[in-house]
């Protein structure tokens, strides 16, 4: 049994990242200190990012989730015994009393409601689901994928055999990797729909986020975005039957209400602390709050982004984790900083993986900075190399100054450095030219002699010689052929019979024309100097080069495909 | 035929790495200029960085490491046709005579020799091996691994199985690079000799290579360091027969000189441009010589270390292509200066990933820097995740500043992130405190929600709040127990019996007490105030906790196995 205590030197509110992280971290520096964390929920200090991969059944039982590295579970004898704080489920805050300085405690099991001092307040609340802007009926099989209960609530069905068809709606980060999720181990077929023109909004500019969804439906997910789902109901058999605007009703055995979060502040809000734009707690950058003995980190609070130094809602679990200690060291008395957020993210959607960090070039624009684009399509080792895969990146900066401003990478290569390098760069305020510096570590099994990043600042430096190119995908490629264009397609005649460009580009432009880029020199005649062309190949530097051979020819418009056939994949 | 021109704008000696990539962008950026490289031997452009696995048959054919990546072969007819400039082949340039401006080429096919005008000149010229220090008879099978022939000699003798025995003399890079590729696919027994005390020297702290070592010997290498080749004899069937001292006559079917190799210089120091002190062509931040009208990149050039700022000797295949660029803008008059080296590498060893970046500790402080170092043993994404993987790291910086030195990491984890995101904080002279702000890409698949570096950051500010630490391996651990020490492992029960310590650590110890992290503030009483303690887990967090623990009971002697038993493994 909880015996509270009356009063402590400190109070937590909230117990799943940000919140242990700092009691644990006070602990250590503080060991004197009386420290009490209260979590509403029976489970403390559960890895909420590893929710898709027990419901994928990869991770096997939820205990993994909750458990240390060496197998022992988060709970309150844990924190007590070896992290020096203590920690008290099942326990709802329902009031912070600030002229007081006490939260109102209400025990969920004995439903005895205390009072409990605190000298330093520390919010961390984290976020809740968004409601459905659709009606909904309640049901078990209609539900959010953000609680310990929901995931396991579905993991039950889905192993009792219970799930066919599953419908996702929300194409953000957890309904794409949900897709996957569902798939993989349990055979469920999935559907997802997204309200936006694009899967992972916000997250990727288009022409990006295109090749995730192409990657979701070649491994059998129905996704529609700019879809409209207008009403889920529920049919006899008490399955949901999901409706969406121009399409019949859709049966589904679950239905994943992945639509997002905001930042869980009512607490906050109640006792009149600040509540900044976005709807999260505002703090400083030494993460205190409207009042300096409470502070707040997590999905809870508002953040500033590095770049545009505006307010921005990010609710993610590394940037909880760095909170923790940033808010341990000041309330220990060492001045902490936290420096704003990149937004830096991975997700895998099948054998893709898809990160990025910093500004999608929309986001950039959106925030009024002159933004210019470049892409590239790699192989994250030498192609001779057996263990080789491919990616393709688009890093975004500002005209001008030539500051990098975001990177976005997807496919099956090895992304995660670069996402990681490109944050580290964006942290120091960093140009196009700063990246031909970067040293990277090279061997054949793992990188090739150049990385993409010098890859991509040569495509930019491209552009300032004049080099015109177009992204690939809907908005670019497609965009720029049409019945006054030439499509050259430079590569090896092999490989254009092989693996020909889409017919739906070919059929675009004015006609195809395939000459290997070994012997564009001495076939220049096949081509009028007059024409429009738009060159293709298989990644991008053939054609740059057969554009370089066309200019010096004295063809006059010829325009690049970016990324090449790799990133139309 | 080659008709030689009379005189180039631009001639460029060396055809592997840094003199293409030289040619291949002033031909892009100067359309109209005459460019001729001269490339002694047949082939042009080859992968030298994969000749590894060429030789273990990962790499099908050598083809592979000549060809473009869609099949083309860079020879001459491709960089004439594709990339703009004339390479000629099997032309040794005997002489650089700069008051003709002028070059003097033998045509190794033909014979002839000729001298050829240039208005500038790039010199590349590469490195070459070491000599033996030791008497090595001339065979077949005794040879360096540098050269196109040496690999393909090695391959067909493995392929027609007649290499059951290898040695391999010397444990630098390629060295061990060789021990993998001659057991993996040919089940070659592999012997690996090196003179130094331990592998990977300059590259690696001892500690780190002893990680390396074992992971070789765990694939069956026999592997001996401190080991004095003596001489090398051929037995009366012309097998080659090597003498260590100490150690009986090994008969080998095949040995590999792996002796490291200096920079190719004889034409630069012939014609009397600046010998740098490591014995590389001396260039300026623009890669010019000491003659402007020369240039100079790639293995045969000194280097200037970002961190000491002193000339250093680094032949890497990436720095080879950067430099390739450099000297290309400041030929075409574009002026960009090299930002000197760091010293990033990869490698891998069997399943074992090795890298690093910056300075080891012993080099630092041979450069007298006085630098501190923290080791971490960590996964690289959580432990719930199947697909989790290990490795041990170990950070570097200045004591004082705080100025980030070097890292150095190994394993059969996600390395490349974290050396690479640490050369790139390197390349803007980054503290400790820097590392905390890194944004990294979170999702389990691929990291945990705190990056390795993050936690090297926090062991750093324990040791800079008085913890002790102690790294592992023989250096370390072993050198800081003895009859007066404490060993206490605070281990789950399960794990210290599974997996129990190292006979040799308990017995170097006075005692061996197992207590169980959580169990340790109730179970003080069976430690005495008075010990020396050192304090051991799987992984170095718990020791650590255990330590604070101890600490805010009175121990006073408390001490920190950093890195715990994941970095004797």
């Amino acid at each position: 049994m909880y015996a509270p205590a009356e009063r402590s030197d400190f109070v937590v509110i909230g117990g799943v990242a940000a919140g242990p992280k700092t009691a644990a971290t006070l602990a250590r520096r503080l060991p004197g200190a009386t420290i009490t964390l209260f979590q509403k929920e029976t489970h403390l200090s559960y890895a909420a990012c590893g929710f898709p991969f027990f419901a994928s059944g990869e991770v096997n039982s939820f205990s993994e989730l909750v458990n240390t590295s060496y197998g022992i579970p988060r709970d309150a004898d844990f924190f007590r015994g070896t992290k020096g704080f203590n920690a008290v489920t099942s326990a709802e805050v329902t009031a912070i009393n600030r002229a007081r300085k006490t939260v109102t405690v209400k025990m969920l099991e004995g439903g005895e409601t205390i009072e409990h001092g605190y000298d330093r307040l520390v919010i961390a609340t984290g976020a809740v689901p968004n409601s459905p802007p659709m009606p909904v009926p309640d049901s078990e099989r209609i539900r959010p994928f953000t609680r310990p209960t929901d995931v396991v609530a579905f993991r039950e069905l889905a192993q009792r055999g219970e799930v066919e068809r599953a419908v996702i709606v929300g194409g953000g980060f957890i309904g794409v990797e949900l897709c996957e999720a569902v798939s993989e181990l349990w055979g469920i077929s999935a559907r997802l729909y997204e309200k936006q023109p694009q899967l992972l909004p916000y997250m990727l500019d288009p022409e990006m986020a295109e090749i995730v969804k192409r990657s979701l439906e070649a491994n059998g997910v129905v996704v529609a975005t700019g879809a409209d789902v207008k009403e889920i109901e529920l049919s006899d058999d008490g399955t949901p039957v999901v409706h969406v605007a121009g399409e019949g009703p859709v049966g589904a055995d679950y239905v994943f209400l992945c639509l997002g979060v905001h930042p869980e502040v009512r607490l906050a809000r109640a006792c009149g602390l600040a509540i900044g734009e976005t709807g999260g707690i505002s703090v400083d950058d030494t993460l205190a709050t409207s009042d300096p003995d409470i502070y707040a980190g997590g999905d809870c609070i508002e953040s500033r982004h590095r770049l545009t130094d505006k307010p921005v809602f990010m609710p993610l679990g590394s940037l909880a984790n760095r909170h923790g200690r940033v808010i341990a060291e000041n309330l220990a008395g060492n001045e902490t900083k936290f420096p704003g957020v990149l937004g830096a993210f991975l997700l895998r959607a099948f054998a893709t993986n898809v990160g990025g960090v910093g500004l999608s070039a929309e986001a950039a624009r959106g925030a009024g900075i002159q933004a210019n684009a470049v892409w590239g399509a790699f192989a994250d080792r030498p192609d001779y190399h057996p263990g080789t895969k491919k990616f393709t990146a688009k890093m975004v900066y500002e005209e001008g100054s030539r500051r990098l401003l975001g990177l976005q990478a997807v496919g099956e290569g090895d992304i995660f450095r670069r996402v990681d390098v490109f944050s580290s760069f964006l942290q120091r305020g960093a140009t196009v030219e700063d990246l031909y510096d970067h040293e990277h570590g090279y061997a054949p099994p793992f990188s090739e002699a150049l990385d993409p990043l010098h890859h991509l600042a040569g495509v930019a430096a491209a552009v300032d010689r004049g080099q015109g190119f177009v992204g690939p995908g809907a908005a670019g490629l497609a965009a720029a052929l049409d019945d006054g264009t030439v499509l050259l397609d430079v590569r090896e005649g092999e490989e254009a019979e092989d693996d020909p460009l889409p017919r739906e580009l070919a059929d675009a432009a004015r006609r195809l024309v395939v000459i290997p880029l070994g012997e564009l020199r001495d076939r220049l005649g096949e081509l009028d100097r007059a024409d429009r062309i738009v060159v293709m190949c298989r990644r991008g530097p053939r054609s740059y080069q057969a554009a370089l051979i066309l200019r010096d020819a004295g063809f006059g418009n010829v325009t690049v495909a970016a990324a090449g056939l790799q990133a139309l994949e």
